[in-house]
């Protein structure tokens, strides 16, 4: 198995080398063989060879069986995301990643960190599944001097597959799926919301419900514990889904998969690079680690393997053991020692 | 002063009778004299006329000072946005309401609604400013059987007219501009935030800072106290002032404004129409009072006037008069009859 690593910039390189520690210690309890390969991307990428995304980068990528990517960008690079059309969302393109999955839960050891009541947050347990290859991000961008133009497109193709992976999650799931858009003002809203009935007929055994995209992003917060999966097209589920991170109250331990319809998948934490804490080994590594977790479930079928690295990482927050963002001392080396110890 | 009245669906008449009844008890107090002219609009507008803007309904906003509209929409109307494309959306469009307004403040007497924790809350007060008549909404749409578009367009002027009404809201509040946007993907973003930085040189006494969209969605949650003007294009501003509900945790005491650059300004409370409770004389006045209050502001310099309504809406509620969205058991005329009282 060929895992590409991209580590990428700031605190990227020190939290992919704990996500790497832990697989390399679960790998042993499981009979998992795999080698690595890491390449440059982000801004670490342009400094070494003037583009985000090298050649060599994207070859390796394309020929993984799945791909960890840790976190890129840096005021050094003068924009915040690294020039994202010709870095992140060229590697999205060109993997065909078009299914963006990420599970949101709140820790029992963390839930104070919640900026949400205790209450509303009981029993907090959804995914939300983002369209990530399509809309408005892909369509042609017009910028004048003095008129610009974005233009959203959506074929019934694309609005179909994202729509069925959420109805498979679902099943395996709470049997439930909210189809997020802006129906009464958005053509492509419309079209996508005739798309998620044609599919639902095909899963009798799943509810669809509909809500529109402003709606949607008040009930997510008055009552995340009504949902199960989560599904929209590209933009608003770049918002709904970092609106997301706001019930457990911290960024640090949320993992995410992007998934193509056949190639490797790509794993990452939703949180950034965090330049001002790059180099001074107190990142918390757990959002990497969860995401080596997912990858070992989704792209090896290794279930047993991730989910002995889940419990770990319960159970070392219920020791105690956090990181500063999390209210703890411990340093990156300590908790990643800790989860490994848990194993 | 003509007021024009669009009482609208569901509980629209029922709260649009107790704002015109505020302000038929404190004109007095202010010599304020005004003629009421009530319009359909919405869905009863459908009914009576077959459309949701009749041209009469237009006619008489066009020529009025101001104009308040309650609610709109109901599940007889098979669209719960009762076509607002030729409603809500052509009415903005007909009278150049570019500038959405909304205060977000949490009442003392209400705090303990809020799903956030009351530290959280602490001192929350901000406005968002919405651009309301370009962008996606207004582009062309598309709909054919296998594909969708939508086509978001921003012009400069455009841009420029509304982070300028940012800019003097905030000169007369805090003095700070969030300008939100999605720079890293969108052109008509990037030329969102080169027109933000060109008009911040005109007012040097207030600070301009840029958020992404999908970062802002979470911080207007996790540090809203941070925020003093909002300012930001249609749809995330549709998005982000729905989300912004989510502190005070009712949509039962908040007003908006959305103005033009000649002619009458709109107010409206944020919720809708509530069909399940219309009729039952149990729904909650507060946000439409709270409009009629903006109106005696922004549209008639009557200071003094809407102060008297907003203090008298919070010592209603200071004094436990609550209706049943509130935790409590008054009636809509018990509420609006305390409020009246306390004018
Ligand atoms: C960096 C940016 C282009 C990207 C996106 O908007 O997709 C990011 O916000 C994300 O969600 O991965
Ligand atoms: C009804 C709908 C078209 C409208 C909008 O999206 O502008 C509503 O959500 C609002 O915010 O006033």
């Amino acid at each position: 198995k060929k895992i590409v690593t991209l580590a990428g910039d700031g605190i990227g390189p020190e939290i992919m080398a704990a996500g790497l520690a832990v697989l390399a210690a679960v790998a042993p309890k499981i009979n998992f063989d795999y080698t690595i390969e890491a390449k440059a991307f982000g801004g670490a990428a342009i400094d070494a060879a003037g583009h985000p995304l090298p050649d060599d980068t994207l070859a390796a990528t394309q020929s993984a069986d799945a791909i960890l990517l840790a976190a890129i960008g840096g005021p050094q690079y003068n924009d915040a995301a690294v020039r994202p059309e010709q870095g992140l969302l060229a590697l999205r393109k060109a993997l065909g990643l078009f299914a963006n999955i990420r599970p949101v839960q709140i820790f029992e050891a963390l839930k104070h960190l919640s900026p949400l009541k205790a209450e509303i947050i009981e029993g907090v347990d959804f995914v939300v599944v983002r369209e990530l290859t399509g809309g408005i991000y892909f369509g042609e961008h017009t910028l004048n001097e003095r008129t610009a133009r974005d233009v959203n497109d959506y074929s019934y193709e694309e609005i179909e597959r994202i729509i069925r992976i959420a109805f498979d999650i679902a099943r395996g799931r709470g049997k439930k799926v909210t189809s997020v858009d802006k129906q009464n003002v958005l053509a492509t809203s419309k079209l996508w919301r005739i798309v998620a009935d044609e599919v639902a007929k095909d899963y009798p055994d799943v509810t669809l419900e509909h809500a529109l995209v402003d709606s949607l992003a008040m009930k997510m917060i008055t009552n995340p514990s009504d949902f199960d999966v989560i599904v929209t097209e590209n933009l608003f589920g770049d918002i709904l889904s970092d609106e997301s991170s706001v019930l457990p109250g911290t960024l640090g331990v949320m993992p995410s998969a992007s998934h193509a319809e056949n190639g490797p998948s790509l794993y990452e934490p939703i949180h950034g690079s965090a330049p001002d804490i790059a180099g001074l080994g107190i990142a918390n590594p757990i959002s990497m680690i969860l995401s080596v977790a997912m990858m070992l479930r989704e792209s090896f079928g290794e279930t047993t393997g991730a989910a002995y690295i889940e419990r770990a990482v319960h159970q070392t927050l219920l020791a105690g053991v956090l990181t500063k963002d999390l209210g703890g001392q411990a340093s990156l080396s300590e908790m990643t020692e800790a989860i490994i110890k848990h194993l």
